[in-house]
């Protein structure tokens, strides 16, 4: 490692790509957390923590943008040749963990998990190389049950994080449907597969006409560069986007009243293009015993839907795959309205132990983009929390910081935030200014004079910038937002008034 | 990277020297930390998370242990030459932020952040390297207040998770009173200075006979390995260690009604020990400042005291430094009995953001070792939830999984943690064996005589498993823990059972 090398002055950045959080949104960010893992755990599943870095052999090349070959891990070698990296996602850990511990843990093993992780990818705007996902996986269940488990948790989640029924959908599809289709329309596996699967799930993104091009001949993209099709016949294309648009979803006009006739369907479209595969009538009784589960828990299909245009790009999954969207309009940085869109997603992988082991393990799961969920709350006006700083007590005379620090102990008892001014009390100017940066609602104030009459000054800082927006001179003067109170009287004058700001 | 080695199998191995944390694990410690960051809030602390990634430039070489030199950090250089780095602790990222961000932050700015932090070490027995810190510091305040604060919110924060007082005791000293002392001593700065700070360090590990050893020509350790000594001549030896004896701490016999006299005392021969050292005066007012802030805030000698023989290993500090210790007795992984030892540690560092902005700010702060805390509290019996499993809903009619989903649903709407089990139903006894290793209070069963009849049989696992170890066969044929209730009583039932097992 270059350590040696001599600077006389770092600079004081971080690296590019990551963040900072401070203050609110750290909290905002816990609360939120804690409701999603209190909802996990009520259905059972139980947290599991591993560490950031694992031995990149027991991480694989699983990494989810097949568009992106060269996005990659953070990684690095140990002295004695191993080399380690920074988890790219929870489900590679999840495998590690299954696999090692596999005599020990429940089976089925069902765990939630909460955290970082890390892409070593060029940062651009809104892309992060550090970010936080919570994930929730049953691993070595086989049963449909378990992916409409997590359907079905996955409403739930959002509900009670405060998303209300109408502003999210969660879409079902299932890839064995997907296979069968191609199957009927005599594509080949391979890189084929793989690159109709990169093509369609761009569906979204460019639209029909653009997805009949790229499973074609290619297309140019916005940048002006050709994109290589995967090089399918008409007839081809037209099974493909046949099936894709075999829900024919509009996700904001779902009509719950429907029931199950939508469904009954879209199933019904789906077994004419699979015509006679046997992978596709799989996926078929899969989707249809999910619905089935779903429909007698009484999920309604303003909740969850089949949407055979959901795919989700990872080459893992091998059955249902879902995703959850978020269906309310925002205003993009380019002043663009448009749908908030995917929020979280995952799938049936039963394949991804067996690299371990050799034995294939049935596994399902999900992953919620926490730092998303997060801003598309904050979007709607959730979890912002006025969030008052705390009460500062002034410091008048430096030579009673025991004082001081007494009313602010005391404050503190009666369970207010509070804190003495710890900065160079000589300009008082500057302690209310501090006051006014923590958005402090209250100060606290007490020179020789007060002390000596055994009381102290509550200074409204709420009221006084509502007054010093509005006020005249005069009535500045009055400082109607100041009151004495006896000292004994402290917390009780500063716990009304805060209560009186709500 | 190397990434293209084709293993077929790779080992389910974590890397040497990191850890899982499963179900309990987890919650325990989010728990504690709950507490400690609500205590922190109250304060007037704001919560802060830095990515774990910063710039090596960033990260400085201030890695804490100046024995290991080769100690580090896991490092790696991006494709355009830069090199990353994993934070090894808190303390650089807070001054690289107070660095960035300095004229937008609140000055002071206190904050409190939690998380992981890693160390390139040799992992060994109970050496682990990536773990928990918990820190908190007041940024640009010079004043004693902000360190008395520090301590007596330890002190708070030890009491709020659970250790009682008496359990531990915070100890302060001053590295100004010690640079006093070597001045005195005719002690010369730089590498002298650093190995008197290495080997006084060893103090409480290798006694007052070990130290003088250290100070002098050196000593045999107990693999054989002979040490260098600092060189120091018998007179200046005497004054250091009559310096670490100064306070003659006994931390377990604290005596909280002697009061101040006990600090008058101590204070009394460092100003012996001192002579006409100005910088060594300077740390005994400052002493007195802290001592006396915190006698006025009602923290006795038996949370908090004077002790000469806390160091701190760090270079960096350059007043107050302060250490929290759990008093009691623990039986080690050796069989001995010993005290718990150190849980938590700071001090002033002034020069740490200078290294960005060249301007010194005055800096205070403190780290608890969560792992370690959370052990102790174990170790005493605390943050040990009984944590039952969830109730588990078997399966006896694969066909009616609806149904076992829909008794889940209603006992997770009545607040109990319920799953239907989703492993292969085709035994019975598995299931049983699942709820088992689940620790599952309550199993449910539901075949089809007791659907047609409208009933739910509830199996109470818990009264289940003290019979099945007191028990006769007929007893147990008689099965007294497993009831009939109807379906509409199934969440009552449950709740009213669980609510007798608490």
């Amino acid at each position: 490692m270059a350590r040696q090398t001599k600077q006389p002055r770092p600079r004081a950045e971080r690296p590019k790509g990551f963040r900072d959080y401070f203050g609110t949104e750290v909290t905002a960010r816990a609360k939120m957390l804690r409701v999603i893992a209190e909802i996990y755990h009520r259905h059972g599943f139980d947290p599991l923590d591993t560490s950031a870095v694992e031995t990149l052999d027991a991480l694989g090349t699983y990494l989810p943008d097949v568009d992106r070959p060269n996005a990659g891990v953070f990684a690095w070698q140990e002295e004695e040749g191993t080399w380690l990296a920074l988890r790219y996602d929870m489900t590679a850990p999840l495998a590690r963990v299954a696999a090692q511990f596999r005599n020990d843990l429940p089976n089925p093993y069902r765990r939630f998990t909460m955290g970082p992780v890390w892409r070593n990818e060029k940062p651009g705007p809104g892309r992060f190389r550090q970010f936080y996902q919570c994930d929730a996986d049953t691993v070595g269940a086989a049963s449909m049950a378990a992916d409409a488990e997590m359907c079905a948790m996955l409403a739930d989640t959002l509900e009670a994080v405060g998303i209300p029924r109408g502003d999210y959908i969660v879409r079902v599809n299932n890839r064995k449907v997907l296979n069968g289709v191609m199957e009927a329309a005599g594509i080949g596996g391979g890189d084929t597969y793989d690159a109709v699967l990169r093509q369609i799930d761009k569906f979204d993104k460019v639209g029909e006409a653009g997805v009949r091009d790229l499973l074609g001949k290619g297309r140019l993209d916005a940048s002006g560069a050709f994109i290589d099709g995967a090089g399918l016949g008409e007839e081809q294309i037209a099974f493909v986007i046949g099936f894709l648009q075999a829900s024919d979803c509009d996700t904001e006009g779902i009509d719950a009243t429907r029931g199950t006739t939508r469904t009954d369907g879209v199933l019904s479209s789906l077994r004419t293009l699979i015509g006679n595969s046997k992978v596709g009538a799989e996926g078929i009784a899969e989707l249809e015993t999910i619905a089935e589960l779903l429909a007698a828990q009484g999920y309604g299909e303003d909740q969850i839907v089949i949407d055979t245009s959901v795919v989700r790009g990872l080459g893992y999954y091998t059955g249902p795959v879902y995703e959850a969207t978020l269906t309310f309009n925002i205003t993009d940085e380019q002043g663009h309205r448009r749908q908030f869109g995917s929020i979280a997603g995952g799938g049936r992988y039963d394949d991804l132990v067996r690299r371990f082991t050799g034995q294939e393990v049935p596994a399902t799961g999900m992953s919620i983009g926490v730092d998303r969920l997060l801003a598309a709350l904050q979007s709607r006006g959730k979890h912002n929390d006025p969030a008052h700083g705390p009460v500062i007590v002034t410091v008048m005379d430096r030579n009673r910081m025991a004082d001081y620090q007494a009313m602010a102990a005391t404050l503190r008892r009666a369970g207010i935030r509070a804190e003495v001014y710890l900065g160079n009390p000589k300009s008082f100017g500057n302690q209310l200014k501090y006051a006014d940066k923590r958005q402090s609602p209250v100060a606290i104030i007490q020179g020789s004079d007060e002390a000596t009459r055994g009381v102290v000054q509550i200074k409204d800082l709420i009221l006084g910038a509502q007054i010093a927006q509005n006020a005249t001179l005069k009535e500045w003067r009055a400082q109607p937002a100041q009151r004495e109170v006896p000292l004994s009287d402290l917390a009780g004058a500063v716990r009304a008034l805060l209560d009186r700001h709500g």
